[in-house]
């Protein structure tokens, strides 16, 4: 089958628009038929050579990882999703039966580690993209930057049909990694004061987890005041310009809660704030969860005794969402207005435009992209 | 009233056996005759120069923090305690009322924090220690190097009579905080594996502690083959000399769970070492906890990703014991076998072998020393 997609092909080098092939889907996969894909940061990094991979070797390569879309094929073994379903694909699987997956502290599902996950391929050990004879390969178990995508079964959630899914398509990352940060990694209770470090759209969602969670204090750090604003709109509580206080939040959070937050949370990836972050809690219980991903090589350093003095540091991925039982609730949330998702979308995009919205991206224009199929 | 007494005058010299004079206690307070203490590292730290107060302003003082003894004067308006009682002193209050006792999270009442338990005084501004007419500081709330100690209500805590108060008297801090670190810090599950960094006194009752919580692998590293062993005789089931693995644990510990320890414990202080042993835990879900306390100054550093894959960091002081409610569980563990004190008590000495004693702390000779009063 034909699919319009965005190739990767080099480090550095603008995504290809083209036309690709994609194969049918193995017994345990299905084939997807996107409406829409988000575009994260996560890309940019992975553009910019940010990863460790054998680039060489990975290439050519279909990104995305923010889907919306419909099954339109079934593998054989396939079993809870048939033709017609709404599914919003999972970089971070839950097959049900793995060791994470049967543990109620994490959701790294380890199902698909070793079944091509990181060598960018189905459990068959080939890819289902093809591009002028070439292969192509899958990235994040997603490739939503092809219109019509291939995902196993235990890495795609099956949602409400009612959902757009141009707008839930964004809970395939940065929605859920915000709130879920909030509602299962740090378990944030009703009453609690939370500090936000970064208010970017991963931040923003931290925001609204807080909010939905009952937060009593939702602080919100940023060095933008058209950024904080936008906090302010999605539920924090009080607002912080680092830049009015020497650079860093930590000293007027601890003023503003007395002593420290129950809970913070980074979200810009700078390991200076990182620190900050962590800094800002209170001794005895508070919680610090790391969210941003640092460059590599870059390390988060801290006095021991602050940690002695029961602090916990700790990160989350994917907001600790185990992705087919959970991310559903979260279709609800937007469903019926407490999760608010439009406020975030600047701009909705054709594929052909994907390069140019990398670059407002990068300029940090805006929040959202979406790239209606 | 008289009492015998080592007490600290200056950075680096050793301590001054002699008589001083001790006041009656205070309303709140209680006048203890100790049976016995503990030597413990933090009094050497602290003759060495090691924490941040103004020792001109906190000269002379009377160190000591792991009491066992007795009450012989209550007063005016103590009402949990009274004469005759038993008691082990608290370096950690307990009052029950403030925000950390309400807590389930923390063991760390704040309630002495500004009534004179950083000023070396009683909560009337006044210490009960005098010498050759000069006032002589409290440590810790507890100065246990005096034979008679005056002692807030709400850190003493009431134990059983028929336990000998020359080995619980050992609960005042390193066991506590190494059981207590695994019991109460970790929660630490039946089956789980446990990875113990440091087999001096603290990471060996770490390794007491995971026994007693059913811990299925108890795996000690320490550089010492004695030490080993000893941690062997007390419940290790699997030893790690760093030494023979390029002197990190991390590896083996990896190897022999399988990924990664459910848990891990770093009892020496070295930020090296805390670093190897939250890099040894499993990603999803292993928790590391520090105990040893660093050089001023010292940081740990970290590569963000290892907490971003689902680990936590946490410390522990006192082994996140509630002392008051808490410390009498672990009393009934000794007295019903299950905890081993005698085994590591290497010797009793009188009071005026105390510099002697720590001389030989110094050299990492043995585990315990004891004074007998």
């Amino acid at each position: 089958m034909k699919s319009k997609a965005a190739i990767f092909t080099e480090i550095g080098k603008p995504l290809i628009v083209d036309e690709i092939e994609v194969d049918d889907p193995g017994p345990t996969e299905c084939l997807v038929k996107l409406d829409a894909t988000g575009l994260c940061h996560t890309e940019i990094w992975y553009m910019g050579g940010g990863d460790s991979v054998d680039y060489a070797a990975m290439s050519p390569r279909v990104l995305g990882h923010e889907g919306g879309g419909v099954v339109v094929k079934a593998g054989s073994q396939v079993t809870s999703l048939k033709e017609g379903d709404h599914v919003v694909p999972l970089y971070i699987s839950e097959c049900g039966t793995c060791v994470e997956c049967r543990s109620p502290e994490t959701n790294l599902c380890s199902y698909l580690d070793d079944k091509g996950y990181y060598e960018g391929v189905m459990p068959d050990g080939k890819p289902r993209f093809h591009w002028h004879g070439q292969d192509v390969k899958h990235f994040m178990g997603t490739s939503t930057f092809s219109q019509y995508t291939v995902v196993p079964e235990v890495a795609l959630a099956k949602i409400r049909e009612d959902a757009p899914l141009d707008r839930v398509c964004l809970l395939g990352c940065a929605i859920t990694t915000g709130v879920g940060a909030v509602l299962w990694t740090a378990k944030v209770q009703p009453g609690a004061s939370v500090a936000v470090f970064g208010c970017g759209p991963i931040g923003l969602n931290v925001v609204q987890g807080a909010r939905i969670a009952g937060a009593g204090k939702i602080i919100a750090v940023d060095l933008k005041p058209e950024r904080l604003q936008m906090a302010k709109e999605l539920g924090a509580t009080h607002l912080i310009n680092a830049k009015e206080h020497g650079g860093t939040g930590t000293g007027a959070v601890k003023e503003l809660t007395g002593g420290g937050a129950d809970f913070s949370f980074e979200a810009t990836g700078n390991t200076a704030v990182m620190r900050q972050a962590f800094e800002s809690v209170r001794y005895g219980g508070g919680k610090c969860v790391l969210i941003g991903v640092a460059r590599t090589g870059e390390e988060v350093s801290l006095t021991p005794r602050m940690l002695i003095a029961g602090r916990v540091l700790t990160g989350t991925a994917f907001g600790g969402c185990k992705g087919r039982s959970q991310l559903p609730e979260l279709v609800d949330y937007y469903m019926d207005g407490s999760l608010k998702i439009d406020e975030m979308v600047t701009k909705e995009i054709g594929l052909e435009q994907i390069n140019e919205a990398f670059e407002w991206m990068k300029q940090d224009q805006g929040y959202r992209y979406i790239v209606k199929y």
